[in-house]
């Protein structure tokens, strides 16, 4: 049994609320357990200067936690004056993920970006943000469609992101906080709703694992990010319909 | 009439979510109209170094806006790698405005950051986060009392601020984004409990104004405010008693 | 009696020296006590970026101080890599008040900035910029009026600050350092030649200040206001001509 | 056949130099192909302030380019004035590469800082820094025991790493920078002396890739550290000794 | 004759205003001819962390430009979050110069550090700013020997500055702006009162130069600088006693 | 004899491999003793803004040291987020004085970029850079002559420089590191094959020299000057003919 009660291939509760945000093209809260992400889709008419005149389209993400996302409070960036290691490999992650999962061709020349805030901070909020923003992502498109801005949706499959990790020996699916900080091997595992890999990082910094770990690993993250897609759907309900076979 | 239906004295609907936040000392969410800003309060003990060894505490704020909270999308501070004018000229007076409700004295060494991080906006968020924040700090403080690293509460008076403004010829309470845009005068107020001002800032770029308009804009804040406070208490609840002399 | 002589309801000696700087459009050495600033206006023939095409003007203001303005040295912001929030709030009101006093319109698409130097510093330096930067910006203006690039003044009315404060128990006009330091309630007032407000920005920071202590700042800060454009007028000479409807 | 005429399970000539730096307690030169990378490893006697007291050492990297190792001219990071995410993401990785093959505990209270500069890059980069990085340590440890600030080395195993890819639909080795330009899956693995894996991060940014790939993906980076690995041994020579329990 | 009517071994006219700021503890305004720029000296009872504890003091200089100085608007360093590599250059120039004319043995564990601004700009701010700034510095110390910190004068010898060039074929002392911008080769030389160099600057970037113009050059110098110390004996008066073994 | 063997008026053993470097237009290693540059020339086809629509061409430079070409690790200025002073001194008089071997009419409207990276230091690394940098700027022009990008070669004369300085009383060519930290007096010195000077930069911070002094370093460094020319020579080999009038 783990920390909260939970079975090993178990994730946290899921709850995603689409259109939190009144301004934004598209919009989610997504909390699993208790992380708790604002992720919002921002559409401009326009793509960075050197992809002009190629007629395909840009995704790009930012990332950031509020200071008291976590237990004890972090400097903000803007106060320090740049984006540190971890939030900049956190985003370019996410950018490159989400993606996979869209035809930049069929989008046309403009940039969606997903900005994805970190309200509460209780592990996972990386893969969090990946199963968010794809949410944010598509109500996004399906504003550009039902503005007529796009007559097909360029969105080409579901996805979804997890982690799992090993911990006091155990392989476990959906790392909170606690256990992350305990856990001997890490790995963050983006998925297609086809159940293709988009992203697979595993580190074990403190050590080492061996081939069998990484085969277990890959099967738990494979359940929860089939977990997290039903959920995406159920938020999407009709919006569904816009993501591609 | 206004564009939202409202009475010229009449503030927008005010919602405080007490304990907003899981890891924070003190937090709420503050919702003014569409103005919703998480304001958390953090406790450290210690003070800056220019402090120390006066046996003085410190209060200080930061304010944020997420990059979606606007109709338009807001590049980061953090990604433009410096905080702007008008940023540090809100948590700059946020930090005032506080540090006048709370004896330093009794506070002890230790420093209370307050965070103000605007969620959505639709005008009024500098006003919204004072008012939001000295909720936050009662609660942090409550935790000191609650803790014994405190005996008796530094908290000398309630706290609480609105914007007032004259729109289309009208002296009006607490304005939204949109008569904001059309404000020729525009006065952000800050008042104790005892109805004394803490900050009284008016600007009239387009247009300079009178002494009878001032009167007038300086009377529509005291109404305002008193209706914050009432706001203020019914949050607090028990926590209320903490305040004052 | 004050710590330098003076009247509660009197200013420090005031000197403008017209045309200080050899290379600016417009230009004054601005003494108030022991307060030096140098006010330029420089001219450019474009407008930001945001503005374009609009056929309107634009006027901004910058602000800084000799490291050994003060009495202790200050480090450089340009050795520290940014603007303080102090330098940016005072440059920001600059600016704004600056603007009410001209018509950007009748400006045409043009810039003229405002940089406000400060030599020596011994308490209202802000308001002693704005003083001085109005006659700069007249010179300047002037200069447009000769080279027939305007064919009419744009500038509506004077304009001119002053400080006061509540300093032990005394409302006091143009306060010096050492009152600024020992005052209970601080207020910036920028008025117009007509007595309208431009910008009222009072804080009792350290003690909340009554309805009656407002009303009888603002009434010095008149009388000041008013002594304060008097000089300026003198310091123009016959280019006082330009200003007004 | 591949571009360079390599078999798909082949990496690119190896080379390594050791003590290629005059001054550093240990460094090599490693070229893989036409990928050359100085490393160079520093001791300090002494660890980041977060770490005091605990009794542990600890290990940390850098990585730059110059401006002209590639095809066309990049701007330098320090002409910038700060570290683009690439940069940042891979010193990261390199660090926490490094930290696995080695005790902390056994280092003792002191940094050893890898510096990897890319003198010419033609792909992959990052994995030949990490097996370059690993022989510059053993080269500074082997300094430590020798001049007896250790009497044990903390080394616990070899670490190397290398890129895999899959391009035109096969699974290839040792990707250079045109193969790397054409992968749809790009993986970089780091693999211990006993097999085990420190690292794995596979991206399909172009085009997701199923489980057999990966399967696939994993063996041959296996094959092509064994190899790294051997390289390695030779550059060591008897320093060799120094590594492993 | 030169462009303003000098001959060609003659200086501009110099003004030293010993005294001009009311805080520092040295200060003058110098003028050569339009070049303005007020220097001040400023004591710390420190050194900077690197020197601590050796008995030895420190002097440093910062050199910046009032935008309007010159006859377009220069960006100030502070906006633009960095000094420039002029500006870096020169303030080393002249900590370097005004290091040698000290002993920092006597002068015992304090900072002076030298502040030139440069008021108003006509070819020749920083030979200016040296000349200036040893007044200065005469007088900071000065003020330790009248204070008793100090018994006996660190000062070893004067110090002062001057450009010289080659304008249109003749070699010119102490250039204008104008001489400035035409000259084929541009010198600043800075000398003692017992006429040795400190520093030799000479820079033929749009035309090398012989080994007689270079002669010719230091030979014109040389009459500059001893007309420079002449102005600076004036200025400091009795205070000149404290100069030299 | 000096700490090297070697006599007062000899320089270090030169060694300049051509074309070091895959991608670069030019580029030479350049070795003078222990002092390693990798010298790179980058050609583009477009000028910096205010150059553009001239008809002519420009030159600029960069320097940087690998944080452990030296003895103790520098901080990389990337890491820092700005450039230090040393680092802009030095690669302005790069840039300057290789502009002066080059017409920049001539050059056409195009940029050549010299990057000059210190992999190891050991005494002169800005003189060993300008060396260096010559010989990769006739490779990279050569290779526009070839491309037929230019008719005529725009390199006006050889260029070469070398340091002197007062080491224990002597005048001593070419100072090693430890010579370097001991000398009185340092001058580094650009001449150009005609033996004309480019760039004459003499410091004695710790101790004034006189003009006897100043006359015996030139001369030295004239010698040493011929001395590298000899040697960009031969490293030229046929492209030595595109070099002068």
């Amino acid at each position: 049994m783990r920390n909260d009660g939970r079975n090993y291939q178990q994730t946290r509760p899921v709850k995603i609320t689409p259109n939190y945000m009144k301004h934004a093209e598209g919009s989610v809260l997504i909390e699993v357990g208790e992380t708790k992400v604002i992720c919002t889709a921002s559409i401009e008419e326009k793509v960075p200067p050197f992809m002009k005149g190629q007629g395909r389209g840009w995704i790009t993400a930012e990332y950031s936690m509020l200071p008291r996302a976590t237990q004890v409070r972090n400097q903000r960036e803007a106060t320090k004056g740049k984006l540190g290691g971890r939030t900049m490999e956190i985003q370019r992650l996410i950018g490159r993920a989400l993606r996979s999962a869209i035809s930049l061709e069929a989008l046309g020349e403009r940039t969606i970006t997903l900005d994805c805030d970190v309200i509460q901070a209780d592990g996972g909020t990386r893969t969090t943000s990946i199963t968010g923003a794809f949410v944010a992502l598509c109500f996004a498109v399906n504003k550009l469609l039902q503005n007529q801005k796009l007559s097909k949706s360029p969105i080409t499959d579901y996805l979804a992101s997890v982690s799992v990790g090993v911990v006091k020996g155990q392989v476990c699916l959906d790392l909170n906080y606690e256990e992350d900080s305990q856990a001997k091997v890490d790995m963050n595992v983006v998925m297609t709703g086809q159940g293709k890999f988009v992203e697979v990082q595993g580190t074990g910094e403190d050590s080492p694992f061996t081939r069998e770990e990484l085969d277990a690993l890959l099967a738990s993250a494979e359940i929860g990010i089939q977990s997290m897609i039903e959920k995406q759907k159920e938020a999407l309900g009709p919006v569904a319909a816009i993501v591609g076979s």
